[in-house]
């Protein structure tokens, strides 16, 4: 299996990750995309996506990122800024790793809304610590 | 409606919360508790507790804590600290209000990962920063 | 050398904290005590203690905490709520280990303004990830 | 007075940022670069930049990007991710807002190490949410 191949199956294996949706489209060299549609469920009560799926999304790509250059990893912190209300047909994080050490990365991640048609707009940005598992 | 009744009004009318299964067991005077059962859906690739889970009951019972006392909030940062892999039937996060200003609150809770016969097992704390809506 | 002898060598061998006149009042058992005397030099441009000053006692506090229990620790990550302005005669940190694992850490600290005749005033919290040495 | 020469000053009446040696170099536009050199006081222990200080610029450096824009603020939460040891001849602070809104601004800095002949080395990235004073 590739790399991409490896990364989709632990998505996959993730009940969260299937069930919210989430779609692995690149991950590599400390890099990460991950994508979700807008459904019902992931929406709080006032009709914009729940933070909770916002620091899920975060944690996830910057998870990925990570796991692209060291195998497992596990998260220990991670923080998420909510810039805006998350509105959109469909949201995408791009996930960076910032440092990379023996035991520990960080990574960031920025979180877009996006619609066709439109400039995706930046909902959230987030930090994540992890550990080499 | 009392504020309780208010506030589950709220969880319920939460598309999030409903699919998730967030109950709203006590949010009174600046502290909240909320429950979750264990299902497979919110569960990562390892078999645990997904730390976008951890991030959402902690950014939730923090959200519910400051309702108490001031109305409608809107989270603008949450950070989760990961102390365990969260294994459980049940998950109750505890927040409260550390501080209350005028345009502005924080409140932390504490994430416990809760089985029948034995000690309830904390697994992640946060801290959220709120504005009045 | 007593515990707390070793690490108040250890405050003293830091250039940065006796040029801030951090005092180790306590550190035992993953919990903490350090303390400074209001000086000029400490305040920012309105007259109160400098943001700064409050992440470096909360990061210095959540260190020897961690450090009573594991020796050699550095600080990965922190993060500090700004509770209200920093206006006292002294202030006193108060840190405690959250979490201890082989790898990391976590401690968290409140920090208060202490005047004579008063109450203490809780002017700031905060958390820190602390990788093992 | 121009706007740089205001931010000046205020970093000037801030007896904290004359004594650590705080210099402005430039703060336009929601941007900001924030310099110190090193010296001994400003170090730990182990002889590198005390995390705290790495805290201290961090927030300084986001406040002037804020007031670059929106004119007084004050920090609620900064959050610092300390990458390497922090050892240089001088360091300096790059710090950006990244959400403006009416009550709040979002702003992220990033802390390099610099020596004469040598690349500028990330030693630190941070972020800071900031109210509108």
């Amino acid at each position: 299996m590739t790399l991409i191949e490896q990364l989709r199956a632990v998505n996959t294996a993730s009940a969260y990750n299937r069930a919210a949706g989430f779609e692995l489209l690149a991950a590599d060299d400390g890099k990460c995309e991950l994508a979700i549609d807008a459904k019902p469920d992931l929406l709080n009560h006032a009709g914009v996506l729940h933070a909770g799926v916002m620091g899920a999304m975060i944690d996830t790509a910057c998870g990925f990122a990570a796991a692209s250059i060291v195998g497992a990893v596990v998260a220990s912190h991670f923080s998420v800024n909510c810039y805006r209300p998350g509105k959109g047909q469909r949201f995408i994080a791009r996930a960076e790793v910032t440092k990379q050490g023996k035991r520990q990365l960080f990574a960031s991640a920025q979180l877009f809304a996006v619609e066709d048609g439109k400039d995706d707009v930046l909902i959230a940005g987030g930090d994540v610590v992890l550990l080499v598992a």
